[in-house]
């Protein structure tokens, strides 16, 4: 079987309604981003390796799929949305000083701070070069309205540092921003740009916008509890650097006064043995499975979107994706 | 007279005749850049204090006026480039760890790096939603194609950090990227959306190349040897860095072995005494005086391209712009 490159293996069953376009996209990132330089070539490289689960490719390809027909502009705006979250993922691994990524060495830990915030930069410019080579401004409309909020989801995350008071509401509304956005908008550009219905769009929207809620939810609880070989990332960054999530904030909300008191303890001091402490305060109140029960409605939410879709194997894959979602290990 | 309200007052003059349009550039500017976010419109208020100059914009209108017709999407256009130099700002700051700019704390400074990172993303993201915001892909395209190069340019000015063999041919390389690339596209832009020739947009995008990189050498000068409280922000940055610049470049290859040595040696240590030893390296070589002969020559030749155009009120400020670069002590 023919493999697109980059894609981990799990996810090659679920991309098959696409692997074609999935290389295509693979191929028009690489080209957007070449350039003269060799060194930024070299740091390129290193963004190419993190292209694990294309996740944002595979929903805006799947979505065209799934609604009507692929046009010439599906792969181009792929690799923008992909571009994109390549720049938020290098910047954040600056913010959260994040020393691996994909097993991996991330940018800041090879080329430095400064390296990984211009590099970022340079991504994001090349997003919306490459959006710019389409016919039309919508989509630079719909990706630079999208973009905003993903930067307000960060800014608002990073405002929120060290409140040990978040509330389930305030959480909801960064992941919502800084997550969710993008997934969103990559479904729905891959609805609108295949000729589909009002309805569908909206549709395909939504369910972008609540898979990419799920997907954040258990992103935050791997954080916690994944097992970093497994998840080829550095963990345990959240509670670190004084970001509460689902499972923390549930377990603050829950707990008797000795367990929370244990909890806020290991988040401020933040000390070797403080993930052990965390992880022993979670489970005293089940709000890691409190956290992906809450994931898994939102996987159910996902999935109702899809009912007026017509049968086929985009609509099958994108039934499974919001399942993988939720199972995930990594 | 009434003036626009951020810019500083020798260039109010020369900005005459695109007062009014300058006075929407910073509407848009500030409506743009709102949103429901109150400490990130506090943040905002820091960078809009920023604008001090106006040059891009600046720029942007007078090549209009000096070609042809403004029309509605320029004051769009100046608020875009704007947005995309206050972003290298708010980053360079980060970069440079300099905490005063135009006599305020830096956005870093207030906020931490990790804002500062985030708020310089969110100023960029809003300059590429602006820009999707005019009717054609035209300027999209141009003002992605000058941001990848303005991101090469610093990436590249990253890269030689440390350097103390720069070469004359590798700063011109830096700073044709990082600086000129957006002030050429500026005037090109301005020009083109005016109606202008072929002939006449290609003679604003040179006077804009050559106008950038005078204003660069200048800054770069400045920083060694202007007077904080005068330039209003945070000096000596460059050679503490590691940066050479024209005239320390200068320097190191025209000097004798001892004078060269100590010019090393001070940017290598990077202590107290250090910029007192490196104004008086270059002083010894005069090549402070070389730097602005250097600028003048670029200044000399941005004033060429303006021959063809007709004679006018704009053509006048483009052409007292020019020198205002050369002779500013801010």
């Amino acid at each position: 079987m023919l493999t697109v490159s980059t894609v981990t293996e799990p996810l090659q069953a679920l991309y098959a309604p696409v692997r074609e376009d999935l290389r295509l996209v693979e191929r028009i990132f690489d080209e957007e981003i070449a350039g003269d330089l060799p060194f930024v070539d070299e740091l390129c490289e290193t963004v190419r390796s993190y292209r694990g689960k294309m996740l944002r490719p595979g929903l805006l390809l799947l979505a065209a799929r799934a609604c009507g027909e692929m046009t010439a502009a599906h792969p181009t705006l792929a690799a923008v949305v992909e571009l994109v979250h390549m720049a938020t993922l290098v910047h954040d691994d600056v913010l959260d000083e994040a020393n691996e990524r994909r097993r991996q060495p991330t940018v800041n830990n090879i080329a430095g701070n400064e390296a990984a915030v211009l590099l970022g930069d340079y991504l994001i410019s090349h997003a919306f070069h490459l959006c710019s080579s389409l016919e039309s401004q919508y989509a630079s409309r719909k990706i630079g309205a999208t973009t905003n909020r993903v930067c307000e989801g960060e800014l608002l995350q990073n405002h929120y540092r060290g409140r040990l008071d978040l509330s389930e509401a305030q959480y909801f509304e960064v992941i919502s921003r800084k997550t969710a956005a993008l997934t969103a908008t990559a479904c729905e550009l891959g609805a609108h740009f295949a000729g589909a219905s009002d309805g569908a769009v909206d549709a395909m929207r939504g369910y972008g916008l609540s898979a990419g809620i799920a997907f954040q939810i258990v992103d935050d609880v791997l954080d916690v509890v994944g097992d970093q070989a497994t998840v080829g990332k550095t963990l345990g960054r959240d509670a670190g650097l004084g970001k509460l999530t689902l499972p923390t904030i549930h377990c603050l909300s829950v707990a008797d006064a000795d367990t929370a008191e244990r909890l806020r303890g290991a988040v401020k001091d933040n000390g070797p043995g403080s993930a052990e402490v965390i992880r022993d305060c979670l489970s005293r109140t089940g709000s890691v499975d409190h956290a992906l029960s809450v994931a898994r409605e939102y996987v159910v939410g996902a999935t109702l979107q899809l009912d007026t879709l017509p049968a086929g194997d985009a609509k099958a894959s994108l039934t499974a994706l919001a399942e993988f979602i939720i199972g995930r290990r990594f």
